[in-house]
């Protein structure tokens, strides 16, 4: 099956599982306009991004099971695309609300949903329930299952994780009041390993496992030695891209330069920088006008950064490599679940 | 013990539960300026109500295994105290999101948590990590308890039943479009039984019947035939008390006519109103002056809705002393914990 095929497969769930959620609701006995208005919240927040987070989790259990999509029975597929669903519940839960925080305007190309006519403030208890619905879900699903207690675990810990990745990334770049002493290395590191690499690569990899019965903690561990710094590689090359990708390339416009982002391209810059050169980023960094972007643009050209992205990537792709070869497959965790993760995001740079 | 040094020894325990949520941050690695961050958090939204939620998970507890507060030994008390103290974070959680949706200024005697400076919408991320810091106490205590898996459901299924409450109550009263057609009798009995009678009533005494080893499917249901129209009949008494009641009685100043709030009183109001009374209403309800509400006041005392209020309080009291009497203590439920709870409720509005 190829991509596209595995991703409206995929998307062919969701129906189902909306109609279980929403049949919640009405053996409450909830009034028809509270249905309809969490109707629009799944449909308008959950679907509708590239989905790989909840696709990692099906190609992951075929690698690990060693079969394709098509040799999975209907029933199978259904139960490990909801705990794919799951995490994309988890996505939208946090997007809804991040929105807000950063008062963006556009979400997957259509207005975030907290700017949609009557909806305002009413989206925090949206994201609310979007990640009640994981719940909900797992318990009707998975309530039987002898690792049903430890998916519960998993979600409440990457969760707080993520929040906690959130809520450094608030404090840190505060767009109003710009000060790059807070920003450092260290701090970017954090920020999205625990914002991002946790629930998008991890958290992935570890449904897989347990829906395959691989609840081993060595292997746990194992696959979070090699995702977590993966999913670090991965934002670095997102905040590489937003300086130095062309918008063909990455399908919008960077503004992390005016956003104030603490990202990778300008901690490296600030570890570099001599006094004149850390002037121009005080007093140029964070800004919002075309001027400003330019000279920060030209300084990191200066200070190669592009350079040091190029030996970064090499240097942790190797290492990666290298702990892939050695990973130890004897309980279950195989090294192409790991190798394929790898492969997506090199790819991605090129 | 009497009821405040109940309330002293309960918040004794709430430094060592920070203590140990700053310490799952620490482990971490989590920078210092977050940790002292997620510290504040806890510390303005979740202690300084009255605490009744959570003392009624000890309360219950003590009644049900027949011994006094003081006779529990230093480790019991601090294990049900830590679920008390749970439903004070799921409450902090609530209560932090539905200022900002309500857009308040105040919560109890201090400015809402978000209106503090610098803080703003991070407040939304805030209140996500109150209610990851429940999941994270309970699994350092409670991860080994045969009950654990119920109580993870059950705090689910709670929390997403007071979210689905909050939204009916956001989709039906909204302050900028005042529409008296958007209300009924039914819709205030559904939002005031999922916002806040299972959160408020139900919930302490699951848990209490949880940690006592009661895990009958059986009694919860008993406790939860009581124990939710008696948190209905709870929220009914504050609308009541919101109009009639004096700043003296209820430590504030009513605001539901002005606020547009689908209370009891005026959807009883709407039941009885012939049509140039309805007009009236229409007209008045909702607005924001002093003679608006003293209009749709003064109806209300012709309506004698006063008099209708003492007919439902009388008659649900009479409904719950029967259920009460006839309750089957046999498994473990004792009558004496929803006599205790009953009397709390109807003792208040004398």
């Amino acid at each position: 099956m190829d991509k596209d095929a595995a991703k409206q497969k995929f998307i062919g769930e969701f129906d189902s599982l909306v109609e279980e959620l929403k049949e919640i609701l009405v053996n409450y006995n909830m009034p028809q306009e509270a249905v309809e208005w969490f109707t629009k919240n799944l449909y308008y927040n959950t679907p509708g991004g590239k989905l790989n987070r909840g696709l990692s989790v099906i190609d992951t259990y075929c690698i690990l099971k060693n079969v394709k999509i098509d040799d999975l029975s209907a029933e199978e597929y259904k139960k490990v695309a909801i705990l794919g669903w799951a995490i994309e519940l988890l996505q939208a839960y946090f997007l809804v609300a991040d929105d807000m925080m950063d008062q963006s305007k556009t979400r997957r190309g259509q207005p975030c949903w907290y700017l949609n006519p009557g909806v305002g403030n009413i989206a925090i208890n949206d994201s609310f329930m979007l990640e009640g619905a994981i719940y909900m879900l797992l318990k009707k699903h998975f309530r039987q299952e002898a690792y049903y207690v430890d998916l519960l675990d998993l979600f409440h810990e990457v969760t707080f994780q993520t929040e906690l990745g959130q809520l450094l990334d608030l404090v840190t770049a505060d767009e109003e009041h710009v000060d790059l002493s807070k920003f450092s290395l260290e701090k970017h590191s954090f920020i999205v390993i625990f914002k991002t690499a946790y629930y998008s690569f991890y958290l992935p990899v570890a449904l897989a496992l347990f829906m395959c019965g691989v609840t081993s903690e060595k292997d746990l561990q194992q696959a979070k030695d090699i995702l977590i710094p993966l999913g670090e590689y991965f934002q670095i090359q997102d905040d590489y891209l937003d300086c130095f990708g062309t918008p063909e390339q990455i399908g919008k416009i960077g503004t992390d330069i005016k956003d104030n982002k603490c990202s990778w391209v300008v901690n490296q810059a600030l570890l570099k920088a001599n006094a004149d050169q850390r002037k121009l980023l005080d007093e140029n960094y964070g800004k919002k006008d075309d001027e400003s972007e330019a000279r920060v643009k030209k300084l990191f050209n200066e200070l190669e950064i592009s350079k040091l992205y190029h030996e970064y990537e090499e240097d942790v792709v190797g290492r990666l490599r290298k702990q892939i070869d050695n990973l130890d497959e004897s309980r279950g965790l195989k090294k192409d679940v790991l190798t394929a993760f790898l492969g997506k995001v090199y790819k991605r740079s090129k």
